[in-house]
């Protein structure tokens, strides 16, 4: 890993030079590990990497966390002790830098400290710096996020296959057994497991609560995990009993839709025609106010960074880049559906790292 | 709930006039369901309460989360569109306001962007208004913090009895079986189940991971989770087999020790001062410069919030301080002890919420 690392390090110096930051400095959030290896706790003891562009990077690490770290050619290790002040030791890294960026995720108590200590400094995030060079996946981390995938998928098919029973559960018992199941194909970790049921359904980011899940109902299931430290996301929507034509109809455009998005991911094109591309097939389906979010969100180290597939993002895709592709349409006090699955631009054309099927499925479960 | 709720923006008002804060900003972190009931997600779309000194408050929520929202008295809802700036509707409530307050987690990213769309303000972190407020448990809070502290009890309880094998298994393996039981005695998260044998328990902040537990080392346990939105955290250190006299002096100083913090945390007494109770018994004894950590933090909605046990801390404690009292001490590359209990200071001395044994305690399991 060190070589990657080390390359990683240059490529940031790289992009700071381009973008003309003098000092970034990286605390929560996947820059820190991506770049170092080392990953800081959600804490309020500080630990902040400093990467000057002209200089020898020096992780600020509070003492009781030091042992974690291990030892790194790229950076040096600087132990801060209990009752010494961490943004003052920072703000000496720093020195008379004053264009700087900040990891995106770090908590505002510390930026305000840090504005405070380093004066008349310009603040950018980090992911303007590191943002671009994390979205283009290296091959190991496309393999990563194929295997997290795959274990997803292993899931997404005992939902199809009708081995997690539906009818008669709640919710939130649904989500604890495909959280399991997820721990059981290779996941370290879940990171949410979404089970949205009947009108629930129609609430896009639902919090699976008591509500028994009944006959003849849209269940929309989105899960996912972090498996070898990238992360899973797949949505399939399944049926307690025969759909309506309403449902049905909307479920082929819908389908219909998220297969143009996939093939609209190719190389050259910008994202904002990706998820044009989606949503002019769901309005041109009379059902674009059903549409109430984003086509997706680039996935990696996090389950949502760079690039995002969104009307706003005039991005170009390169090879690389890996993406969630998941419209859905939403009907307030009714039902929703959504399907979801990640790709990757390349050379030769999107690649779908999830294969499970998208036919309409009906259980009776 | 909404009684509650009401007394306590009646009471952040109060503090923002007592502080000179105009406007509140609260994101992510526990500031938020605390005064709105609502638990914003660590997401790139801004959810943000945004509550002037003098006026009604809103929340800004993105709209596929709006159906999360609970219909409140004491605010209005905006949801914002794919396609909105969020910051900028955030800084339109804003208004004219200048003095302002942000949740202590809000991400760098919406800080500098709301610092540029609100120029010329001054900001402080939301604990600054929210934190002392949030530090003085009600009494249901402090039911709430004792029924957490129970299940994690139950758990020291199995730990202590023998029940839970540790001597052949990974540290991973049993932080794992820890985990499963603080879920089974009630918690709804956990939180963390530090594992940390032999040598690696003298890293206060050890991740549990692939070594395998021998016989007679120290194995230092501290886990914690969530139960009804409060909680738990305790710390038990056990033998796998017979400590030599070095380590029973050792244990035997940091019991007395925090013994001797757990009754100075009396109403009146400054928190730099419970610290300085527990670290003159451990520097008496010889061994303070392995005691590496304060000696306590707050615990509440957060695991670790105000009011904290610090040598820096000139806070003065009064009925209601909810806080662990957790000396350790670590000696690199050999052995590690820390006893930790959660304590709540009342008018009738200190009530510590965990009733687990700090007897020495050696398996042979």
């Amino acid at each position: 890993m060190t070589g990657v690392r080390e390359n990683r390090f240059g490529r940031v110096r790289a992009r700071m030079q381009e973008v003309g930051v003098e000092a970034l400095l990286l605390s929560l959030g996947a820059d820190l590990p991506w770049l170092s290896g080392y990953d800081a706790m959600p804490l309020e003891r500080l630990t902040m990497l400093v990467v000057p562009a002209d200089g020898r990077a020096t992780l600020v690490v509070p003492r009781l966390e030091a042992p974690r770290v291990e030892e790194d050619p790229a950076f040096t290790v600087r132990p801060w002790e209990e009752g010494d002040d961490p943004v003052a030791i920072v703000a000496g890294l720093v020195g008379s830098r004053r264009s700087l960026a900040v990891s995106d995720r770090t908590w505002a108590t510390f930026v305000i400290a840090l504005q405070g200590a380093i004066p008349g400094a310009s603040w950018i995030p980090s992911s303007g710096v590191v943002g671009p060079l994390r979205a283009v996946k290296e091959p190991a981390e496309i393999e990563a996020l194929a295997a997290a995938s795959a274990g997803a998928d292993r899931v997404a098919a005992q939902l199809l296959s009708g081995d997690i029973p539906l009818i008669g559960r709640t919710e939130r018992e649904v989500s604890d057994d495909i959280s399991r199941r997820l721990i059981a194909e290779g996941h370290q970790k879940v990171n949410f497991a979404i089970v949205g049921s009947g009108p629930n359904a129609a609430s896009p980011h639902h919090h699976p609560a008591g509500r028994v899940i009944g006959r003849r109902e849209s269940v929309v299931c989105d899960f996912g995990g972090t498996m070898g430290g990238y992360c899973s996301d797949i949505t399939r929507t399944v049926w307690t009993g025969p759909p309506d034509e309403e449902e049905v109809e909307a479920y082929s455009l819908l389908q219909h839709a998220q297969a143009v998005g996939v093939a609209a991911a190719r190389v050259g094109v910008r994202c904002c025609d990706v998820d044009g591309a989606t949503r002019e097939v769901i309005e041109a389906g009379g059902l674009g106010r059903a549409f109430i979010h984003r086509t997706g969100h680039g996935i990696g180290l996090e389950e949502h960074e760079d690039p995002y597939i969104s009307p706003a993002n005039r991005e170009v895709m390169v090879p690389g880049h890996a993406f969630s592709v998941e419209p859905g349409v939403y009907f307030a006090g009714r039902f929703g559906i959504r399907i979801e699955d990640i790709v990757v631009a390349t050379e030769h054309g999107p690649r779908v790292l999830n294969s499970v099927s998208h036919d309409l499925t009906v259980l009776d479960v």
